[in-house]
């Protein structure tokens, strides 16, 4: 019924029920949690105003609306475990208005982020994020992504000037004007930035933009252990040197580098490694680099190297970029990857990586480390055969425990990837009954009916 | 009844009827927007359990509940126009712990922001906010304050990792644990950031630092009009000129200044003036200002100093950081000044700046603009008598007119000052019903017989 109201407002084409279609809006192999249930139909709006239409319908009739992007989200953030109709954004792709004057654009949110700052790279902005490359920037928005750019730019919240939003019952509001600084009102654009589709459905944005430097280099520096590592990288940051980004990879994940064929061009040193990133004019680029290598070399740093040509750059910087697909490629067959994403106050960080990777290794299991230091929040990759139920409980386990140490440690159950389906118990654990008691009594006020996204972040 | 009950468990010297008290919490000179009603007791809890003590007896009395820490807002925001009891913080001043390791400290609401930096110094970090140097974090938080370093460091916003708050049923939540970094769950402590004190009564946060730089240094850059001064102000930043802060001053008060005696001891050219702060280490911040001049030079800059010893840099910004005192020293007698803040797209920053010195003028008073350029918001300063009722409804229209022009310029009716009192009619055309609905569906769900700060941000 809803679905026949929908293709008389939207025509056929915009509405599928292919059952290939449904598996893939309804399934991701990046995900670790997945539900049998699929959606009825996958609709494919191209206004806000088709977005609200279809609202307005599901609420008519009930029906649960899930909102998707790239699928790129590994938490079965837009999986739908209550069916419904999945609202395929990808269409809505449309960069509506640039403003380099004002150094904000306003885009439509299907619109991918690598696209995005292609078009406008002539005039000097980019948007600084680099969650999956495929990644659309509605998506982005609602789990408040952000990546190895995010110690030196912020996280996606920082970025987003305004939001269009489609309410469940289809109402359309706009939080704000196009100010890049504001104090009026409440700050609802912070409050469905991360809220993963369960509090509205994004349909347009004011993105800020950020001007590419001048200049970059890269270098990297490796250590004995991660404690060594992480060290280092603090004094760094405490020194106040400029960093672009601080990534740390275990031994692990150099060793799995090498082993998936050598990124770069090059085999690695296979020794817990800090990947540096600079930026700014080219003096100061210099200057930092020498910077960075002093306080390494003083605080455990077995050997530094820096770029100093691009493709030198790139080499360097490829191991870091190649991990995921360095972790696919190794993959013994039959076994699925389960990536997870904690985040703790910065001195505790390179105490959890040793605690969780010693208990993945008692598993038997291949693990790995990557982690962005500057934000106290890192992945740990478990490698297991999902057919294997053992294996599958003891992974589960594993992650769990991962998460209560995290917590003990006063952080936080997701640094990056959301909640989803995947983490809702552990986000109880994380906030207590009366925080999410306050966050329910939210989602309640605005999707009385929760059809929007449901199942997600908490239960009703 | 509330009162006595009040007493009963703060003790008799947590509560004041005292009438200079109540005149003080509940009026301010630096206000543009008052009433003459007062609050019926100032409370001084010294805990968030103290706190929630009041809010249980304040819900079950039906009594308003109206925060307050140093009184240094501006738009009437901890005014008391329903009555009722106001909860001065000012007591809870400890910094409950400082964690130099995670770079973040938690403090009570009532501790000021420069004792605070005062305390912290050695660690070589701070809190790069700079609203008056009489704020209390509870109230800078309550309104998203900010100030000249909002341009390189953000505003408060992007300090606060986690917020304890009393809700109105005298519930107490935190909002998050402790990480730099999270997408776990909804953003309350966005939400509650800027809420004005309407949704809960903040208590304790945990805030972010950031690292003291290395190196300081000031420069100033004249020019013939602020056209001028604002395009080459972009010019620097679309160039990536790594500047720490970027003030604009109008002709009228670099005039003000020098008629209040000159600050730091010198006597200033009377024309719009860009003041310039960078910061970095030593060789990167001399790089930075030969950049600096090289583009405002070529951009119609008309002198451009800077400063090459400490005393040199204090005096440069001595203009700037005197200005507000300025006005004050030179403001005939019986004149008040009403000081109002909006902020707009970039671009669209002179061209408001100049339509609104030319409103004003045309009133035949006093007036002059500061703006923080690199954030597109500015403040007008209009002097006139209070008791000349036509004077003081022809600043008023005048103010809303830069409010109206602000809007169709998608900008803001404030950038940094908040709602208060004062506009919210503003925020009504600003936002429209839809999104003001929202907000206050919202307001109703967390206070439900809207006794917190009742009749400021949006009415009923």
């Amino acid at each position: 019924m809803a679905v026949d109201e929908i293709r008389s407002i939207l025509g056929n084409d915009a509405v599928s029920v292919d059952s290939h279609d449904l598996d893939e809006h309804g399934y991701s192999e990046w995900s670790t949690s997945n539900t049998d249930v699929r959606p009825v139909a996958i609709v494919r709006p191209n206004s806000t105003e088709e977005v609200s239409g279809i609202a307005k319908i599901c609420t008519k009739y009930k029906v649960p609306m899930v909102p998707y992007g790239a699928g790129s989200s590994v938490e079965g953030n837009f999986s739908s475990p209550y069916s419904g109709v999945c609202l395929d954004l990808s269409g809505m792709n449309n960069i509506v208005a640039f403003h380099p004057e004002d150094m904000d654009v306003v885009v439509q949110a299907g619109v991918n982020w690598t696209n995005l700052n292609d078009e406008i790279k002539h005039s000097g902005l980019f948007l600084p994020l680099d969650p999956s490359p495929t990644a659309l920037v509605g998506g982005m928005i609602a789990t408040n992504c952000s990546g190895t750019n995010a110690m030196r730019y912020g996280t996606m919240k920082d970025y987003v000037v305004n939001l269009t939003v489609v309410l469940a019952d289809g109402s359309i509001i706009k939080t704000r004007h196009r100010p890049r600084k504001t104090s009026a009102g409440y700050n609802l654009t912070g409050l469905f930035t991360g809220s993963e589709g369960t509090l509205g459905i994004i349909t347009e944005a004011t993105l800020k933009l950020a001007i590419i430097p001048e200049s970059f280099s890269v270098a990297i520096a490796t250590f004995s252990t991660v404690k060594g590592a992480a060290d280092a990288a603090f004094k760094m940051m405490r020194r106040g040197v400029p960093l672009a980004a601080l990534e740390l990879m275990d031994d692990v994940q150099m060793k799995v580098i090498n082993k998936s064929g050598g990124a770069g061009g090059r085999m690695w040193e296979e020794r817990p490694t800090l990947f540096l990133k600079f930026s700014g004019s080219q003096k100061a680029v210099e200057d930092n680099i020498r910077l960075a290598q002093e306080i390494t070399k003083s605080n455990g740093c077995h050997a530094f190297e820096s770029a100093n040509t691009e493709d030198q750059m790139e080499s360097l910087w490829s191991a870091r970029k190649q991990a995921l697909w360095a972790n696919l490629a190794v993959r013994p067959e039959g076994t699925q990857i389960w990536s997870t994403d904690v985040a703790v106050p910065l001195s505790r960080m390179a105490e959890l990586i040793e605690i969780s990777k010693e208990r993945a290794s008692k598993l038997g299991l291949y693990n790995s480390v990557l982690g962005h230091v500057g934000d106290g929040n890192f992945h740990q990759v478990v490698m297991y055969n999902p057919d294997v139920e053992k294996q599958r409980k003891a992974v589960s386990d594993c992650v769990d425990s991962m998460m209560v140490s995290a917590l003990e440690m006063e952080g936080t159950v997701s640094g990056e990837h959301g909640i989803g389906l995947g983490k809702k118990h552990c986000l109880q654990k994380e906030l207590g009954p009366a925080t999410i008691g306050v966050m329910r009594a939210l989602k309640e006020t605005l999707d009385p009916h929760w059809l929007l996204n449901p199942g997600k972040v908490f239960d009703k």
